[in-house]
C-alpha cells in the first residue's frame, strides 16, 4: 500500500537571467545550456515528489524555435506528470521575457524522466501521482504513450507492442 | 548548383574531464551538463560542414542508462549525417572512460539539428552531405524518418503524412 | 500622472540547487554566493515592476544563522515593497530544503534597492507601488524607516532628521 | 588566558579582473558578485586571525554608488576589526581601477562577521584583537555599536538596551 | 620487467569553443585559460598512458603569437612523448579555427610533465613509451634535453652536467 | 624621451581560495588553474606599469612540486621586472597557506611577458622600468638572459647569438 501525492506538490519555478557565458556569438542562449536549466528544475520536481535523491533517466526531444537573448529572464515551470514504480515523468515549460521591451512567450516544452534511488544508488519505489486539473489529467494519460516512444527509440520495445503509441498517429496530445 | 561535402569533413572529437560542479550529490555527471557537451560538439560539427554560424534547432531524446563518475573522461564524437537546405542533422556518440579502473563504454547516442544563418541571423543554404561509409549511409537514410518524427512531435506534421516514419514501426535503425 | 502597479505583479520565484563550487570546506553554501542569488532574484523583481534595466543601489544587512548544505534546494521569493521616483525597494525571503530528510525552513530575509535607468544609464521614473495584502502594507510602511537607516549609514542624512527611523527604537517591524 | 593578535596580521588583499559573466547588460559589475568577492576576502581575514575554519554570520548593508565596468581591476582589502569570543568583525574596503583611463576610486565599504568553528562545526574561542593605528582603534570602538545594530535588526535585542547604538544618533563613525 | 605502450595509445583530442568568460577586453582568449585547456588535455594523455591518477609536475614555456578570438574553435592534440620511471612528458599542439572565415592555424606548442601516483598519492612506475613515427622519435629523443633544461631552470642540476642540453646550442629540435 | 616608472608601482597581490572546481580527484589545485591565476595577476601588473590594455606574449616554464589542497589560500604577488619597447616581463611568486594547520610556503615562481597595445590592438611603447631594491636589480639583469632563452625556444634566435644566455651555464640567478 503506497502513498499518493498530488502533481501540484512537486511544482518548481526556476528563474534565470541569461548571462554572457550562456550565449553563442549571436548573443542567444545556447540550446545545451537551456537543457541544463530544464534538467535541474525537473530533477528538483522529481525530488519533491519522491523525497529521494533522483538521477536523470532520459530527456525527450526539445525544439528551439524562438531565440532567447542575453539579459532575458528565463522561467522554467516543472511538475511531475506520472509515477511508475521507481521512475517519474516530469513536464517542464520554459518561457522567456525581454523585460524592457515587454515581450514574454513560451519558448520550449520538455519531458524528462527520473529514477529515485536510495543511499546505495538502488532504485526505490515512489508515491503514486494523482492528477487533479484537466491539464494534469491530459499529461497523466499521455505519459504512457510517451513512455512507449522512449522504449522504442531506446530499442527496448518492439513497435508492435506499443499499443498506446499507435494513438500518436491518430491524435496528438501535446 | 550547390557544393557537396563529405560527412568526415565535419567530424569533431571533444574530450572533457568530469569536474565537481558537473556532478550531483551521488558524484555522477548531471544529464543536463551532458546535453551541454553534446550541443557544443554538435554545433561545431555543423559549423564545419556549413562554414557558417549555426543555431540549435532541436535536440532529440537521449537516455542516460550508465552513470558517469566524477573524474571520468568523457569523449563526444559528432558528425553531420544529412543536410536539408539550411538545416543539418548531427549524430553524437558519447563514451566515458574510468582510466584508473580501465573501463570504457559508450554511454549515450544523440541527434541534434542546427540551422546555418548569415550575419543578419537569416537561414542560408548549406552544402549537400555525401555519405561514404556504410554507417554514414545508414544515418543518412534514417535522417528523413527522424525528421518526420520531430515534425510530428512539434505538431507541425500530421502522422498520416509521415510516410517515412511508418517504417519505425517495422524496422528500427538506431 | 504616473502609472501604478501591484506588488504581486513583480513577484519572482527563483530555485537553485547548491552545487560544489557554491560551498566552503564544511560543504555549506557560502554567504557571498547567497547574496549573489538574492541580488539576481531581486533585480528581476525590480525589472518587472519598472519594465526597465535596473542597477543595484544597496543591499541591506543579512544574517546567516542556519547552514545550507551541498545538494539542498534554495528558493528565493522576491517582490517590490515600495517605489520612490526612480528607485525601488525589494524584499527577498530565502528558504532552504533538504529534500531527502524532508526539512524546509526560512533561512534569510533581505532588502535591496535598485534604480531604474534608461538606455544612456540615467535614472528614470518608475510606477508607484500599490500594496494589497496586510504583509505588503506592513513592508510598504516600513520602507521609509529602512530608507532613513540606509541614508544615515551611508553618511547622507543626519540622525536628527530621521523622524521615521526613531520608531525603530520603539517598535520593530521585521 | 587567551592569545592576542594584531589587526595587521589578518590583512588580506584580493585583486580581481571584472569578467563578462560578472556583469549585467550595462557591462557593469553586478552587486551580488561584489558581495561574493567581499565575503571571500573577509572570510580569509577571519581565518588568518583565528587559524580556524570560519562561517559567515552576517554581512552589513553595502551601497553601490559608482558603477564598476567590465575589464576594471577590483581590489578588496579586508582586516579584522574586533574579536568577541568565537566571532570576529571584518572591515573590507573595495576600490576599482580603470587602468587605461588612469582612474581609481574607493567604491564600497563593508562589514561582515564570522564565527570560528572546530572540526565538528561548533563555535570555538578566537584570539583577542589588538588595534594599533588610529583607524584600527576607531574601527575597534565602533564595532560594539554595529554589533548592537545587527542584534536589533535581527530582532534579538530591544532598542532600549542598545546603549552603545544610541551614539549613532549623536556621532557617526563610518 | 615493465609493460610498454605506444605513443598513439595516449593520444587525446580536445575541442573547445571560446566563450565570453575565456576572453579579455579585446575579445581574445586569455593565455592562462589556454594553459588550463593544455593542462587538462595533457593530463588525460598521461592518464591513458599510465592508467593512473596523475599530477602536473611542470609546464614548459609557451608563447602566444596569434590571437584567438571569441567564438573560435580551439583543438588541442596531446600525446605522451617519453616515460621516465613514474613521470611522463606530454606534447600538446593547439590549433584555432575561425569557421565562418575559413581560417585555421597552429597557434601553440607546449610540453608538460606529469607524475603517476597510487591511491596514497605516492609516485608509481609507468609503462615505457615506444615511439613509432618519425615525429614521435624526434620528440622522444628531444625529451632528455628538455628534461635537463627543466632541472637547470628549477635549480636542481648544474649546467656543466647537462650534456644533452648543450646540443640546444647546436641544433634545435622543436 | 620616455617616461620611467618604478617596479613597486606595478605590484599586484591577488588572493584566491581553492574551490572544488579548481581541483583534481586528489583534491589538489590543478596546474592549469594555477597558470590562469598567474596570468591574470601578471597581466594586471603589466597594465599598471603601462596604463594600457595588454596581451600575454609568453609564459615561461613553471614547476609544481608542492600540492595545494582544496580550501587552501593562494597568494600571487606579481611585479614588472623590465620593460623592452612595447613588451614587459613580469615575475610572479605564488604561496599557499593551509590556515587551520598554520603552514605557509612558496609553491611556484613564474615569469610571463606581455605586450601593451593601443585601441586598434597595435603594440605601443611603454615606460622604462627602474629597479630599486637588490632583488629588483637582480631580476632586471636576469631579464635579458631569459629573453634570449625564450627567443631560442621559439626558434627566433640562433643559440650562437645568445651571448647573455651563455651565462646560464655559468651562474643561475633564479
Amino acid at each position: 500500500m503506497n502513498k499518493k501525492k498530488f502533481a501540484r506538490e512537486s511544482e518548481v519555478i526556476m528563474t534565470e537571467m541569461v548571462l554572457p557565458n550562456d550565449t553563442n556569438t549571436l548573443h542567444n542562449l545556447m540550446g545545451g545550456r537551456m537543457m541544463h536549466f530544464i534538467d535541474i528544475a525537473s530533477a528538483i520536481a522529481a525530488q519533491k515528489h519522491s523525497n529521494r535523491t533522483v538521477v536523470t533517466a532520459s530527456m525527450d526531444s526539445v525544439s528551439f524555435e524562438k531565440p532567447i537573448k542575453l539579459g532575458n529572464v528565463v522561467t522554467i515551470r516543472a511538475k511531475v506528470t506520472r509515477a511508475f514504480n521507481s521512475s517519474m515523468e516530469v513536464y517542464a515549460e520554459v518561457s522567456a521575457e525581454d523585460i524592457p521591451s515587454g515581450t514574454k512567450q513560451i519558448t520550449n516544452k520538455a519531458f524528462c524522466t527520473f529514477v529515485a534511488v536510495d543511499q546505495s544508488g538502488n532504485p526505490i519505489q515512489v508515491p503514486e501521482l494523482v492528477p487533479e486539473t484537466a491539464e494534469e489529467q491530459r499529461l497523466f494519460h499521455g505519459a504512457l504513450r510517451r513512455r512507449q516512444l522512449r522504449l522504442i527509440l531506446a530499442g527496448r520495445m518492439k513497435p508492435d507492442d506499443a499499443t498506446e503509441l499507435k494513438s500518436l498517429f491518430v491524435d496528438n496530445e501535446e
